[in-house]
């Protein structure tokens, strides 16, 4: 799939900027790269795409919705693997110092040659936008040479997998493939790691390391207790968190796609391991999803398969149902907010690229001008997490679940003397007590034929023997034990939004411009998530139509509608012009017949067509519009489309 | 103002962990001082609080709001004076290393002292409650010793302006009374400069030092230019921003009042510094605040002055409308919220503890058993931070307003030629024009007198001096000059509000002991802020009452009041008591009766009276109560109330 042939990014980029959705921030400073600040449309579109979140995943699904500390302590992210390997591949020129992410670096060498080969061939070259583009992004200069066959096909078949190679593959790719430092030409040095998160120290000592989070999940974990208790010790169950991460990118590009701090929402599901079906998988099993599973990407193909998720599951194409009924969710709640749902697909990620806990994982992508962008993540954490931070703090993160039939067993039973332990071990006495008990069913055994000969036997553990003779057995036996209790490590399914990314793509997808006239940009918002949702313009800036204007300002407030007025001095096709590029799907407009008979009339953004009724009744469609009940098609099917002069002459 | 004398902080404090308001970040970790996590129910009344202040300041005054970047260059907090100023005061025990905040120390010392006259004049002790808040504060050790009555009123004089004092008076301070490290009885260091700011630094190099933002005002500031533009240019006008801040305190304590990583919601009100008048202060003229002025603390006093702020502003207590408008509107949400409008009062800053920046500051404090706590900030920052960023960047950060007659001035005029110009001076040129452009009209007068008599003249600046001989010179002398635009750098009032601790403050006045039976608590949130708003009981577990519950659910859903269904074992006393602890406002019963009839118990938290209707009516007198359209008062007064006999025997 290409992207749209119409869609003009720069013209898109300037609209975004005018109308402050979102600017660079401190760029009076000069700026920093990844850091962008959200102005009033921007701020309200990701309020609203945030609600919708909330709604569609916490209120639905009666989650438990927790907001948790962004400082971090080192210690925790050192468990939970952060500090050893949430890290990317970074490199440099070896005479300039400048830095690259290094399989970005590989991509741009490499994509910069093929499409050199292109031309060579007298293949049909990019556009001037695109040009353009690359020029930004710094892309490697395309020079004319044509490749033979079998080296533009391994080009084609690095790139299909780029997020599949470990840093040391890449060094060993540049090499093979003679990539350098792509303005200089100079040597890069080999890749080496870099860790993406943001550090900083607690408290006044400075000895007390901490980092800013990189995600939000690792708070929900560390509550997981006080959660399930709260829940009444139910499971299934789930928490959500929304707010701010960090990541502290080699080299961030391409807009809100790839930034240093960035709002996230993100859900950890908890489910029985050996239940991963899903309640409410029925309702969504015939649901058709686009997926690119890993096998197919490592073929070096990009092929989709459009299936169901109920065949998806049962082909184990995906691991298990709860998996697969978030996949579909998150499909739907893309959907609502308006991304465009033929642009949406489900990536699988490859062995080497998934996250070091993960048993499975798919990525949402969203189809843009950049490409196909992930947006959020769905993985099987397993029992990961919860495992090593239990491990580490020594405290217990399980769930207990009386078994509805007690389990009785035959199990050899060791039972030591107490009272000869402790003086005869020592210092030592607790670990070797503490051994005894882990050990299983076929370690015992063993122990038990040495014990039934000699009376006796001996342990090894941490570089230590100790010797367990007769006087510290009390009995070592078969013995039937009834247990009543299933104690487990839920595993986690975790959905996770990148809410800045999905904002990006969904002004991509809703971007267009009126081919009338003098070209201009509209955003095609759904008016759920419109930052603003009606306009009030008078027809000029005499007095005389404050009043009406009042009234339907106060009736549209008392019905939670988020209005605005423009009172400029501009003409109402102007002033409706700027409400394009803002999205605000309605506009009324009061003139000296609202003052005569309290009409007004209604403006939809998308068709530029307007009705007129009396101004409670348009209060009313417009409540309904933005709620959802109905829409302006069955609105003007049922009210007569109306014409006015000013409309003529200005639009 | 005393503590309520009912007040238990143990048992509230022993409430909220259990139900899970908020609990400390990392406890799995052991901890770290001033880091919270909100569990579910503190997550909702904290967004519901955040909802409230939307709609009462950024919707009801058409605020813009925005949304920036945490992660700031230390170049634009060096601007705005945070690297040099933003510090508290911290010293050390000599021997034991111990950090103290400086400020704290002498207070707590003095406060112990003076608890030790009370013991040894037989005065009031203090309850085992308050006994065990200072054990647990690691508060000094109280000895009955008895003072003078001339040290007794020193020190209630000290404590009395606490904040007043600099690093070095409370070094002096610690000298003239003795104060020690209260544990170990070791000298303590002098007070040094302790930075609160959390640093970082941005990017792979290194070489990029930021800080975490300790306020959300400077990411409003940098964007003055785009939403002045955004508002059509249209003075006065409002942005406001809601997010996390960081600051590093050196010893957090008092709980969710004193914390490292917090919410912020901050207003700039940006005015004319000629017209600080607003356009809607008769509507809240005549509104009562009780008022602690800078000068009545200056004499050590802490009296209130009820006043009307028409009245405050008249007799100039404080300082402009614009800020006594603000202060009003702050008082009218923290009583919205439910803050007891009687523990509110606003104490002004007195001149050292003033921020850099403000000409005038006052603060909310809310009463807590803690004494008063600044909850609320509010204070003119005049012109302070849009000068040195527009100093720093050389970016014009002002308004231009057209006169409404123009300026005619006669003033000198100094013309240069630009041709000799250039080449007599080289490199210094430009430095030596835009020095002569800067010059005020005194300056110039002299210059001209020396021009007369010589035709040169010379200037000197940055250590240098330059000759502005004749030739350089095409015209030096009085011209009319008609001004048209007036420009001027805004004064910025700022309201900004600590989330957290206005949560702490509210929790606090709402809560209650049941007398009646096993005392139990009650959170009474006004039905706007509860975290839920409606608990759905079956009578029993028994699975006839699941349709029912439904179609209640169902219509509270539809009415977007949020419900929860507790369908547990527990008799349905012990479930209303759980939601008493909740604050959980209304409650509907589904018994037997309902299944028969439709008709559903609905029982109010605070009195426990019920009434009993068909269920539609029952859901929408919640939802009427939930947008305070009527209150339970107006609904039991029309409605008979209902005994059931399950309640009398389980309440």
């Amino acid at each position: 799939m290409s992207a749209e042939p119409a869609f003009n990014r720069p013209a898109l980029e300037q609209l975004l900027g005018k109308r402050f959705f979102y600017a660079p921030a401190f760029s009076l400073y000069g700026g920093v790269a990844g850091l962008y600040d959200y102005g009033p449309p921007g701020c309200a579109l990701q309020a609203n795409v945030l609600e919708i979140w909330r709604r569609h995943f916490v209120l639905e699904e009666d989650m438990l919705e927790v907001d948790c500390s962004i400082m971090t302590p080192a210690e925790v992210l050192k468990t939970s693997g952060h500090v050893d390997r949430f890290s990317d591949w970074m490199c440099k020129d070896l005479k300039t110092g400048e830095i690259f992410r290094a399989d970005h670096l590989v991509e741009n060498v490499l994509e910069a040659r093929l499409d050199g080969d292109k031309i060579a061939r007298n293949a049909p070259v990019e556009t001037k936008a695109e040009k353009d583009e690359k020029k930004k992004k710094k892309a490697a200069k395309v020079t004319a040479i044509r490749l033979d066959d079998a080296t533009a096909q391994t080009y084609k078949e690095i790139l299909a997998q780029i997020d599949n190679y470990s840093g040391p593959e890449l060094g060993e790719l540049m090499r093979t493939h003679q990539i350098k430092s792509p303005e200089t030409g100079n040597d890069i040095s080999e890749p080496v790691v870099f860790n993406l998160m943001f550090s900083s120290s607690i408290g006044p000592t400075g000895q007390f390391p901490g980092f800013l989070r990189p995600e939000t999940a690792q708070g929900q974990f560390l509550n997981f207790k006080r959660l399930l208790e709260f829940n009444n010790d139910r499971m299934p169950f789930a928490s959500a968190q929304i707010g701010r991460s960090f990541r502290n990118e080699i080299s961030p590009r391409e807009g809100l796609l790839r930034v240093r701090e960035f709002t996230m929402a993100e859900i950890e599901h908890y489910v029985d391991p050996l239940k991963k079906e899903h309640a409410r998988f029925s309702e969504v099993a015939s649901y058709k999803l686009k997926l690119l599973p890993a096998s197919v990407q490592l073929q070096g193909k990009t092929e989709l398969l459009e299936i169901s998720i109920g065949e998806a599951v049962e082909k184990k194409i995906v691991d298990n149902q709860t998996l697969g009924y978030f996949l579909v969710r998150i499909h739907m709640f893309l959907t609502k907010v308006g991304i465009n749902p033929d642009r949406v697909r489900f990536r699988q990620h490859m062995k080497n690229e998934m996250a070091h806990y993960a048993c499975d994982c798919w990525d949402a992508e969203i189809h843009t001008s950049y490409g196909w962008k992930e947006c959020v993540g769905c993985a099987d954490r397993s029992a990961y997490d919860l495992t090593v931070h239990s491990n580490k703090t020594g405290e217990k993160l399980v769930v207990r679940e009386r078994l509805p039939e007690p389990l009785v067993e035959e199990k050899l039973q060791l039972e030591i003397n107490k009272k000869v332990f402790g003086p005869r071990f020592k210092k030592d006495a607790k670990a070797v007590e503490e051994y005894l008990a882990s050990l299983d069913e076929t370690a015992l055994e063993s122990l038990k034929s040495a014990h039934d000969s000699t009376g006796s036997f001996s342990v090894s553990f941490n570089d230590s023997s100790f010797d367990i003779t007769k006087d510290l057995i009390t009995k070592f036996e078969k013995a039937t034990i009834t247990t009543h209790i299933r104690e487990f490590t839920p595993n986690v399914i975790e959905p996770s939004f990148g809410i800045g990314r999905i904002l990006y793509c969904l002004m991509e997808h809703v971007y267009w411009i009126r081919p009338e006239g003098e070209q201009r940009g509209v955003l095609s918002f759904p008016p759920t998530v419109a930052p603003t949702k009606c306009l009030l313009v008078p027809l000029s800036t005499n007095d005389v139509f404050v009043p009406v204007l009042k009234k339907v300002s106060s009736l549209l407030r008392r019905s939670g509608v988020a209005s605005k007025i423009d009172d400029s001095g501009a003409s109402i096709g102007r002033r409706y012009s700027r409400n394009d590029e803002l999205g605000t799907p309605f506009g009324i407009t009061v003139d000296f017949d609202s003052i005569k008979d309290g009409t007004v009339t209604l403006r939809e953004r998308d068709s530029t067509k307007q009705i007129r009724e009396k101004l409670e009744t348009i209060v009313e469609l417009v409540k309904d519009m933005c709620d959802g009940r109905t829409t302006w098609a069955g609105v003007s099917a049922k009210y007569p489309a109306f014409v006015s002069q000013e409309q003529e002459t200005n639009e």
